[in-house]
């Protein structure tokens, strides 16, 4: 079959490599319909994390299912689904507290030895481990391109926003409005937040983020630190999103949030960082961090996604098929759009 | 001054009687710009419960500050305010807790001695004490007949659903479209279930839960528990609200609602019931019951009225002068009225 | 093999029956060292709770796994292991939220066709299906007696407590001391009740109640409401458990409960009852209902017991062999033990 | 009166001050019979901390009632009181969430200027303002030198554990066996910890620390994350409380605690620090810091105290007259007592 395969930084190819195979009763195989280019894949790309040469990439899809181990109950031969870009065993010391993105013996898709060796999904066929707990049914009416954002990008936005204790009623920021930050925007103003101020400095986003129901606000050409305090009484924001990771947004997040409230650092961090402790503390902040647990959240995105409440269908910005993955890459690399969708 | 006074049962007047006055260092007074008639009220003019001939009756209102005491710091005179139907007086064991409608002294606007002896609302002026406890400025631009239901009804709506622990992508049922009930579809709505289902048996009620993008379910002349199940795949909801308070509606709650949710009986309850015990252990439900903590989720309900989130102005029926008191009781007691607004 | 066999009403048989074998990767069989006689095996014993003729009886386990399937990881041939009293997939909607005693397809040991025709544990080798997820290693050190308390009794005990939401200081009352409530007083006190109000008739547990710490109050001869606010200045206890299940037991629940505090109903309800709806929606109580999730709460329990916090040893009235199950369950149903545990 | 003043970094003095008097409805004096030295006090004497000249130290106190002003509730002349180390007004935002702590008009005893200019403790006669939050009774038969812990280090110590989620069963570490340390062991210990581990690098502190039922584990001469593998299966702890406040303390923290487990800052950050914050994301955890919110839980701390779950006495190395309160100091200084209290 064909299949997007890392070769190189920079360089992608589609090739033809085996055809999966279920070798456990909790599998399924899927016909990839659609499958997403994420900044992830960039990550890839750019050789900072690295994968074995020729090694399928890609974790966003939805497809149909065509083969399944003995012991999937939950799905069947011919339904339409999506999938979580992580695996889980459902049995582990975190499984069992519904901490599934913690798993102990996790693997995600495309990501090479270091993340279980997990064939990726930028493919005609994807091998689905654990398939009870990975896959969902697509809900009736929904398309793919909507659906593929249930395990992934979706997914993320949900969790930063729903695990960082955010109430009906209150102020939030989302700082960085990729694709996270802006699905992010949709989940705090569909929860109910009275406001969200959408931080950025590209124009593009900052409108994209207005037409979600967020208050813009340009990263430097406005004054972030007055223009929360104008929205709040002057106390801050409730609940601060980093969906950039990088040591400024989470220095900004620190300024921006009122006493006792909330940082939630989705944004990737990996390294070591000058923090500003003495303002963690004298504001009693909270801080969550890390990626998203996704198989945790995805039914309650399916359903809101489901009811219309949310909608990623504008942050599609293009469709190619699977044999452009190369032109895809480059054009992503070039931050030229927000997710290509791609079809085998 | 003019108040509406209540006689007998049935009788109600607009009388004559004194002006308040400031007797405690945290008292404000309110000159009333416009009150309400509410469900409460006609507890009241049935004489199911008790107050003294001659007392003022009324617990909704907006109005102007006229006079403060000297340990009021968050309001001055000229502010237009909005209050709550309670006061509490912020030092007790359950206030300390944030359970201010719990307040070991918490007095209730238009109640009579049983509840504290505070002269009601319907009437030119109002002594509020705890001023700064139980009094918010009106945000810019709202409607005074917008105002008045944050401390009341959308209050109750507001507290139905938060305390319920409804999570954003859940799917609720509301039984029973009185204000309360139509509140509560709104505010759950609002924080993002995934589907609201609206329960009673009124045409227009269900009709106006739909235009506020519930699934409007007819008590009788539809099938509750297939509704839910087709809704929910054959689970339950996540959280019922049950805003009728008699026993049928419970047994109606505890049937609809799936294994571990939670029944919230925000709806009045005074007697002893037939409760199946043994359906809420088998599946191990929770339930919450009692009136709603006003003073307590005040600031959340007036950040969403004043985003637009939350918009109470359908349920205005009629707006009549304070003297058309008595005409406005009867019609409301005729049940032809969601929300009377009196202006005095 | 020999196993403890349901026959009729007041009779049971250690009969032959057939050696379990594994049908499911996930299974394991275990050699029973010592099995318990519950509560619940009573309500068999007396046909209120119908189970097959010759069915096998038991739920409460220790012993060693002698063969497991391919898909289990958790556990080894050879390890000492205990057991929770029923089984969960993993997988289902409940399941995925950690809500493991209300799986879609959870099969409890010992309980007949109604609850799964899983064979009971009161036999010389037990069948268990997902084994990662029932069975817990036994901790250095902890004698059988002791661990077989963890998959059903004092799990009990310990969900009661936690998911009653009581804190460290708060004032607990445990209704019934039979051995699920004077687990619970074991498991209130060791997660820091500053009181604990054991609550039955019979002198003896009140006096095992009293040697666990708490303070006794006897049913009928003092004053339990009077008890009650002496210890808590006369608002009622943050939080009571009702180990009882019975109408009687839940009505003074509700009136020894504070506003706003929490009645955990764990004993056993199955039927329609009077309850004061009146009462608990004046004081805002919150229930909660329904037997416990074991499960989810086995490894909390096993780190309190292994740390000698919880110690279930008093409550070992008897220890009997298998072949003696018939005086054992007579003698259980006199009520002249607290728990029996039969040695294959 | 007499009364410890601050003279300049290094000196205090015990000098003639004016006695305070009643100047809010909310104020109580209270004559002090015990107050204590704190390692806050420190930082004052250090210099680090400015407080005018001549300005009254201390905030750990214990007394009877003398005056109080026409609006004080709860308390009255006579009663034999403690206090919390800062006050709040109980009607702002933070008041009104129960976050006291961070009240907008927070006041706290003895720190100068920058914390509201409330004369300190360490003198005969104490002025308290909003007496009904921040006083409590001394429960019957509680010492002076136990009482005085309750509004502030065991206040923190309670604090530390309770907002760090903690449950019983857990695994907590401590780090920094100072007086709050000591006592976050003692509250982890009596909320149901299964194991503490409490590490430092003074073999008295640890002895202290096992005495309370911890495991101690030494600092530098011991291999620390290897005692945290070793109790905890592998995982890292389920809490860990920094009670150091330094960025060594916190790394450590951050290496020690489990996936999504949780780093509760309680020792003091004034500063800027390196974090890993690759580490903190790529295990999900969570961080709280702050001081305590003493007047939120002192209820708690004292039904704990009172029940004999908490007993700081050992803390208390050294008892002196308030005329030796500069030998106090120097004493404190060099790190040869853990609490002084003195008497007036």
């Amino acid at each position: 079959m064909r299949a997007v395969t890392f070769q190189a930084p920079g360089e992608v190819l589609v090739a033809d490599v085996p055809e999966p195979e279920i070798s456990h009763p909790g599998d399924a195989i899927v016909r990839i319909d659609a499958t997403g280019v994420c900044g992830s894949d960039l990550h890839i790309y750019h050789g900072r994390v690295q994968v074995e040469q020729g090694f399928t990439l890609g974790h966003e899809y939805v497809g149909t299912v065509v083969s399944i181990g003995d012991d999937v109950h939950g799905i069947a031969v011919g339904d339409r689904v999506l999938g979580c870009f992580q695996t889980a065993c459902g049995r582990c010391y975190f499984c069992r507290r519904g901490l599934f993105h913690k798993c102990d013996s996790s693997r995600t898709f495309g990501h090479g030895a270091t993340l279980g060796s997990l064939a990726g999904t930028q493919a005609e066929l994807a091998l689905v481990p654990s398939a009870d707990l990975v896959l969902r049914k697509v809900p009736q009416g929904m398309s793919d391109e909507v659906a593929l954002f249930a395990g992934d990008v979706m997914g993320t936005g949900y969790h930063a926003v729903l695990e960082s204790g955010m109430r009906a009623g209150d102020t939030a920021a989302v700082l960085g409005l990729g694709p996270v930050g802006l699905c992010a925007v949709q989940v705090a103003k569909a929860a109910g937040a009275a406001r969200v101020l959408a931080i950025d400095s590209v124009p593009e986003r900052l409108a994209m983020a207005e037409s979600f129901g967020a208050l813009p606000v340009h990263l430097t050409e406005q004054d972030t630190r007055a223009a929360v305090r104008d929205a709040t009484e002057g106390r801050g924001v409730d609940v601060c999103i980093d969906a950039v990771g990088h040591p400024d947004a989470f220095d900004l997040a620190l300024r921006l949030t009122r006493k006792c409230g909330t940082v939630q650092a989705i944004g990737v961090y990996a390294e070591r960082a000058q923090v500003h402790m003495g303002l963690l503390w004298i504001k009693s902040l909270h801080v969550c961090a890390g990626h998203a647990n996704v198989l945790g959240h995805v039914d309650g995105v399916l359903a809101m996604m489901s009811a219309g409440l949310l909608d990623p269908s504008p942050l599609v910005t293009h469709h190619m098929s699977l044999e452009e993955a190369p032109d895809a890459y480059a054009l992503y690399d070039r931050r030229e759009a927000l997710k290509i969708v791609l079809t085998p």
